[in-house]
């Protein structure tokens, strides 16, 4: 994989000066038109041996292109703050909106790479990472981001020799930490490892390019060029391609019409005298469970999803009054910024993932996408088909990490929607829950019941399996969702 | 203070059920018609005695409006991001978008009031803190923020039998914790620096409203009115009150001509030979100094603004090249988004403030308001005549905090910018650096030399003062701009 970067390469001062100037040109205009369109982000990774000149090109390309529109991001070591998420949500905040250059230095690819060379992280771990990098890829190239993926390569011996000059020269030995030579003594691991991971990891999606460091004229103009090839070739796409993928089955109803939501027992209730008692011993329970000891290191969400009227509201509160003001948080989805809509759909929701010890309740969530979004036709078929899997690996990553997870979907049946739309009707303070939109959803229930049936079949797991709640009784509702978050916490602590 | 606060007042049930739904109904469409005009955000302060009904209140604001369009925040100890910030970033942080109505739970005052009490901290520093509230408040109610700010109050006999309650019944003991016993042992002390606090903050533009919390329905609709009167008063405006202020007497130009910028000596210049020993000089003594073991618990942040065409952008380049790439981040300041523009002025540079240990370098700043903005007349007078006094109270709690300061205005001659202009025109890759708006500007050079002096005079303080760059030659100027960077670490490290 590394041959053709330890040749050696190099190119003359006079073919450097010839080509610059075409190159800076063009780079320009590229990045300008992309920021024009705006329907594109691009993300450099940068990678590879150290002293082989990342940071020079990530100077470069700052300098050729107009760094306005330019995010570049270098990771050191984990803050607290990430540190209390999930691994990957360091690299989600900081992909570049559309129409920007994201240049990452260090990237997803570091830690699992020194993890496997220095801290004796087992080859099933490497290929979860490794898999799990993939799944990331893909989803970005789905989102229309441009990947580009530089490694800058030096033979073991040109490294030392590189390190070496640095380091005695008074002027730039401060270039040379300790660490480099650490790293140094294990060259030949890391290229094994290295090695093993670029070769998993470049996809038609997202091929990695190697290139040869050892002399910067070289190095810079293959970078320079590679990166405008990229970014010409996405231009030159009138706009984003068609999904190529055969159109997915649509899931058709059984045929006898049975269904996990029309299969719910809707008469189930709970007298008021035995609410109340229910009520102040569920509350005081996930009150204890909240202030476990166990918890501190863990975090809690929950999603909220049901038909309109089914009592999210009134259920949510009932289960924040046992929770401490400072410690919870309640996030309506709604319609998307503009910064979040110049991400990929996941994003809104990676941003309010809770820190350590905290609760947060999504009130409507990720799962718009399979169900709003595929019924009213707010995005095409093909990106709520892989919605699905890409929520699954979402899920999996939050409860990977510790994070207790419970999903709820509050059922009503058409008739007591019915009852409660024209109730809210008649009071004049619930009148703005009902709106046009609430009467045009209930003329498609049955679009509405198949995208939840899916939406269970498909992402119901085993480590994230949803709760359906029957909610035509909301005294009922309320302490199934109470006793079942309860039990999950005990469960998952 | 308190005095009526104590009386025991009282409202029966029949009242409370007869006036309700008129207050709810109300409530909502305030709500909803600030949320159309979406040119205010209301901010709503809930603070007082433990026990005196904060919680429900929050949670039946909750319940009164329309919680999508609402953000609640509490406030727990501080987390280490918060910790390597200024005291108010996290309160920044909390700020709600216009249209929608920000419940804080715990806010800007607990910790003075606290301190105080608790830990001896002195009647100076409470008074600082007393004033730093009473200029963030008149910003928020001149950035158009309607401040409502609620304090529940409990007699001590009162609050004694409240908390003796809770605590005894098994199903709410819960609520009482061993800290809340702790704070009531200096009931009296918290009453005595509370009333100071609150009458030292009590101002026209947001005056404190304490309420009887011994009751819950005369606490709560009392609480609802008061919040649907502030609603109601200011969508009763038809649109931002013009500034009732006296016209800012226009800075005029001195007798003589002679001022700060057209002063400088533009003939200074450092040969090529003698600038490539200076560079490698300061930028190894800035590479020390951000490893400094002294910086880790600080930061830096770097101010460049200057002429078009001063080379901020070179300059830049010669500091980041000194720096590890994980350590700093260059912010370039554009068009503010649409989360921004929903925000006071300086909500997006808190955003941006490093944590401990890093650098942020400022291509162009918060000095966007008294230069262009004033010049091109993008905001009123009365704006940006009082962006000189948010700006020094901004940069005074960066430095309290830590931070090293460092602003640098590049001033070039009219004559040198016209070459500059004529030779990026010349050179492809250049030519995206030259606008027309460059050359529009390049029109108004006095008013915008008369903007620059106002600026330093205004802005120039002991603990920020400006660097004013003879820029015309280059390399003088990065020399210069490095070279007083380290100075200006070296001296406040």
């Amino acid at each position: 994989m590394f041959e053709s970067a330890e040749l050696g390469h190099r190119i003359d001062k006079k073919t450097w000066k010839a080509r610059l100037p075409a190159l800076r040109e063009a780079l320009l205009e590229a990045q300008l038109d992309l920021l024009d369109k705006a329907d594109t982000a691009v993300v450099v990774v940068i990678a590879g041996v150290e002293g082989a000149g990342k940071g020079e090109t990530v100077n470069l390309f700052n300098e050729w292109m107009d760094p306005r529109h330019i995010v570049t991001e270098a990771f050191g070591p984990l803050t607290e703050e990430e540190r209390q998420r999930p691994f990957m949500w360091r690299y989600w905040r900081a992909l570049p909106p559309k129409g920007q250059v994201g240049i990452l230095f260090g990237s997803w690819y570091s830690k699992p790479i020194l993890s496997r060379v220095l801290d004796g992280c087992s080859a099933a771990e490497l290929d979860l990472q490794v898999k799990r990098i993939r799944h990331f890829e893909r989803m970005l190239a789905r989102e229309n981001v441009v990947l580009v993926k530089l490694w800058f390569h030096l033979s073991k011996s040109r490294q030392k020799k590189r390190l070496g000059k640095l380091a005695k020269n008074p002027d730039t030995a401060w270039r040379v930490s300790d660490n480099d030579w650490k790293l140094f003594k294990h060259f030949d691991e890391f290229a094994a490892v290295s090695e093993q991971v670029l070769r998993e990891t470049s996809t038609g999606d997202a091929p990695w390019i190697v290139i040869d460091g050892s002399d910067h004229r070289y190095r810079s103009l293959t970078a320079g060029e590679l990166l405008l090839g990229a970014l010409q070739d996405r231009l030159a796409r009138v706009t984003r391609e068609a999904s190529t993928a055969p159109a997915p089955l649509l899931d058709q109803p059984a045929l006898d019409q049975r269904n996990v939501i029309n299969q719910l027992d809707y008469s189930q209730s709970l007298p008021k005298k035995d609410y109340k008692v229910e009520l102040a011993r569920w509350q005081r329970e996930l009150n204890l469970l909240s202030r476990d000891k166990r918890f501190r290191e863990r975090n809690c969400v929950c999603v909220f999803e049901g038909n309109d009227a089914a009592g999210k509201g009134g259920t949510i509160r009932r289960i924040t009054q046992a929770l401490d003001a400072r410690f919870y948080r309640v996030t309506p989805i709604a319609a998307p910024t503009e910064e979040e809509r110049a991400q990929p759909y996941l994003w809104r929701f990676w941003r309010h993932l809770p820190r350590h010890g905290r609760f947060t309740l999504f009130d409507r969530s990720w799962y718009g996408r399979v169900l709003v979004e595929r019924v009213e036709g707010l995005c095409s078929e093909h990106d709520w088909m892989r919605a699905y899997t890409e929520i699954n690996e979402f899920e999996h990553q939050l409860v990977e990490h510790g994070t207790v997870l419970a999903k709820f979907w509050l059922a009503v049946t058409p008739e007591e929607q019915l009852k409660r739309f024209q109730a809210r009707e008649e009071t004049g303070y619930k009148r703005f829950k009902i709106t046009e939109e609430d009467w045009r959803n209930r003329e498609r229930w049955p679009d509405y019941e198949q995208a939840v049936c899916d939406m269970v079949d498909r992402t119901s797991t085993e480590y994230a399996p949803w709760t359906l709640v029957e909610a035509n009784d909301k005294r009922h509702a309320r302490i199934k969702v109470l006793r079942t978050l309860c039990e999950t916490l005990e469960n998952n602590l």
